[in-house]
């Protein structure tokens, strides 16, 4: 049985919660959100592993039981400076730790056949297409931003955005960024390859907000049996 | 037995040539370009339809022979001035007329279920997507702008190209317009309307310009066959 | 402000009676289900639509409700023997009254657009796909039955289900019938249209039973405001 | 410079002509078709590289020349029996040789992907889709029943198609298989997986033969480069 605090609040807090109970290899230790989780450094209760959903403001607390306590971490939160997120890597050296802005099981596979995809048909035109509903107050998403890596590691190709008046073909390496936003679409993702005579499409479709906790919790489990490290989402779900 | 004046040149003048000669209701009365379109003025053979495929240096000699001889006419060619158009509308008095710019039957039909879905569903929020091969010059397609009009007639409501870095949520009433480019896509175009909690997506994909040419014969066949007018596509091709 | 009498229990039975509180043009009368629609017969509130979706066991109370009131009646329930349905199609002379299997705006208005698109390309080859969550138990949906009734509505078409191992072409005018079963699929309809060198695709996709309800709502305003008589869900929402 | 005999004709022998003499690395040694195949036991042009998309009578001239001359073997032709195959695979203890029924590069990333995809996705309902021309004669597509394989290459679950009539919940494991046909499509593949409130759908779609073509050129090239050994064409096209 894996003892595991949570720290977290609001919708995603409320479903992770939800899930720790609902799972027979997991017991909730605590739950904590930004405004008591000060209290972690106090007395905090035994654990094996620490799932921080929250924000920024918390991660003093959570990195400072982890490394007391040695237990495993889990974090979800974003918006980490590269000073935070070096703390996080670090603390790898000691217990296992994983970090990643999007634990869905499905976008996972999706970026990983992204890549697979991108290698493999070099000379390939790429659109990425994403949906998202109309309250949506960003574009593009930060999915889409993350395949959009997959097909360009180095960083080096031009993104068009939507063609308005376009003159002229397609620059060879552009790749294509489209966000669609209408009605109340959780969020699908689209990348397109497009050969001579032939296309390939990898279309990710979510209908709510579970699949994050789901592919959490199961990212979760893979970690606890790990030796110390610092993982990535794609080493604990895919890798060997 | 229809006689068939054709006008017409290059890919759409051959495949419209083997298409009339293919169809055992059309006889190929006599085939012109914009070379020696002029011969129409004088030794004109006699025909129950003239085709014009060609573009607006034709026009006049097209016209004239239509109106000496009261042939219907079946007119393809893009690009007219609104006097131009005006006076090929005018014919409609004379003989049965008919102009447009797509002869694709499944466009038509996209168009035309569009035009229903729009109109059925005022308040969904609607993306238009259309997708060519990486040589096409120009975007968006003129077929998403004939799009953009069944959703919007009025020529009222703002278009979003893209939406790169957009900050806030989707102005209610927005169309938005995304051109992908890739590969040697014939040419696809996507309606998508989002509702609440639902989504209707209406798709039409081509994959040769053969379609026009399907397109033309048969609306020259309901055109042979109808009173003297100026007709839409749509008035031929689906009206009673 | 239309007073509304509410028939119906269960996820549907709520989601109804949340929309019609929500609604600044509709009031609550009462709300009734199967074990006390009895109560109609003897001191039901006076109320100027009914709005019954429980299941035919309550239809003769509800029935006679209307009867007396004239209240207009907007039926959800499935079921009707055809004696039944002939009895509430006759309650048209004296009141408006609708009766339909599926609500939903998008999907009434891909039926119609499926009739329109058959109608229009008779020669194309038809395929219809639905997608459901792995636990529904039937196979093809209703709502994929009513597709099909729009391609076909004399029922003169084989149908074909999957085509395991079939041996030569593809016989003309078949339908083809997909059912897909995975997940937690809410409810995706796609119909394909096949013609040369040109394909359209109808698709709807749900993500939830609010939808119905949506759908249902905006039927009752429409209905109230029409002449007594018995319509389907297509002419309350397109018809002019 | 890579000198190439080519066994084959019709329509591939045609391209693949054409595209061995568009490559500037590739040189055209010498053409045969099954007819006068024999000829290479006697007096054959030297050559690096065979390439052999005719027929399984062609087999045993084909690999008395690779035998003799050690010349690389590309082998694009199917039907084989057990031991003809044995044979093939046997030859690359002394040359490169690869044999393959699909060699669209599309396909392979579209295979590859799937397989990636089903083993990071144990859980996940599956199901494939394809949709040819009304003309093809059998169903399920053979590059339909290759992606099975990578869903399931124990070949251990059960395969459902179209679901007629199904009653009760789909089967855990079961594999879904849907074979739409219509118009004039070159030939699409679907694959599906849905997990809870989300679901994954990769899908390649092709236009034309010439994908095999440029596939296979693609394939040649990387495999003369390589130690001798008998290759599948993932191994040449994605492995390091």
């Amino acid at each position: 049985m894996t003892r595991v605090i949570l720290v977290g609040s609001g919708r995603m807090g409320t479903l992770l919660s939800q899930a720790i109970e609902a799972d027979k290899d997991l017991e909730l230790a605590g739950t904590y959100d930004v405004t008591n989780v000060s209290e972690l450094d106090d007395e905090a209760p035994a654990a094996d592993l620490v799932i921080d959903f929250s924000n920024r403001d918390a991660l003093p607390h959570t990195l400072a039981y982890v490394r007391r306590s040695r237990a495993a971490l889990l974090l979800g939160t974003t918006g980490f400076s590269e000073g935070e997120l070096a703390e996080v890597r670090a603390l790898g050296e000691a217990t296992q730790v994983i970090w990643s802005g999007n634990y869905s099981l499905g976008v996972a596979v999706l970026r990983h056949a992204t890549r697979l995809a991108a290698e493999a048909l070099p000379g390939w035109d790429v659109e990425i297409v994403e949906t998202h509903h109309a309250q949506k107050a960003d574009a593009p998403s930060g999915t889409a931003e993350m395949l959009l890596r997959e097909v360009d590691p180095a960083g080096e190709r031009t993104v068009a955005y939507g063609r308005q008046g376009m003159v002229g073909a397609r620059p060879k390496g552009e790749v294509g960024m489209h966000s669609l936003r209408g009605g109340t679409v959780a969020g699908t993702h689209e990348v397109h390859l497009f050969g001579t005579d032939e296309e390939l499409c990898l279309t990710h479709r979510a209908s709510s907000r579970q699949i994050f906790v789901t592919g959490a919790i199961a990212a979760a489990k893979r970690l606890v049996a790990r030796e110390p490290g610092f993982y990535t989402f794609d080493e604990l779900m895919f890798a060997e």
